[in-house]
């Protein structure tokens, strides 16, 4: 899958699993994350939803944040994310973003859901229609919706110059 | 969709496009949130991955952390978010996660497209297995990969008693 060593893809691997244990043990979510640039561990994370009061704060974010602050890059070329568990949609459009060379998961998303982690259901949710989700959500139109992609494009091609 | 006023709606939502336009003006990416808790603005995010080094940080995963931030709470009961553009599937996860009451967009993820954003690709992924993913994705069994879990379970049991 990449060029490297199984044997370490594993370590890392059991890493993220034991920072998963190990956050249980401090009252956060069983969930952890370690994220590696060639043979140096970049960033560790853990579920931290609860203690931070922050929705967004699954290991694998934490962790991509963490990252991304220590190289300097909103990109994650050429780094390998260990994640103790399969990343929800959230986490996963998150790595589409970032770009990582790899991403090896331990769990899978059943696991998660039998544990009472239901990602499963917001992945069934993903292509519907806005009228068909359980999360109230739909398009109002504004005059001004336009114009910042307007203004984004203008800016793009003064960049080109 | 919800019991609140129409005409604040499209203010919100036109604040958020606002802020999107204004935030192209600053360098960054031509998006815009805007979270309000009944006739409050709880907070207000625009796209800042490339200032912040931070490819999650787009307008609503900014203005999610800092509403949640300001309410002390890692849910959004009782919110609405206004987004200036269709979320993409990270922030639509995280609105999952989030729940606010409703959610409400104004430019589609196709126009989004057209001006270079294309959230769309990662929505043709998200349903995908590992081996069909742009992203290198695979699940790697380590012995290990159940001990999170397991400790989950025993802390949630513990916690019912």
């Amino acid at each position: 899958m990449h060029k490297g060593c199984e044997m370490l893809d594993v370590r890392y691997l059991e890493r993220a699993v034991e920072l998963a244990r190990l956050s249980v043990e401090k009252g956060g979510g069983p969930f952890g994350c370690v994220i590696t640039c060639g043979d140096q561990v970049l960033a560790e994370g853990v579920n931290s939803v609860t203690r931070t009061n922050d929705p967004t704060a699954h290991a694998e974010i934490v962790a991509i944040r963490e990252a991304c602050r220590r190289l300097g890059s909103f990109q994650l070329s050429g780094c390998i994310v260990y994640a103790s568990c399969e990343p929800c949609p959230m986490c996963l459009g998150a790595m589409y973003w970032a770009r990582p060379q790899a991403v090896f998961y331990a769990s899978t998303r059943k696991e998660a859901a039998r544990a009472g982690f239901d990602d499963q259901h917001i992945y069934d949710e993903m292509p519907l229609a806005d009228g068909e989700r359980t999360l109230r959500i739909r398009r109002m139109g504004v005059p001004s919706h336009d114009a910042p992609f307007d203004a984004w494009k203008k800016h793009v091609a003064r960049l080109a110059y």
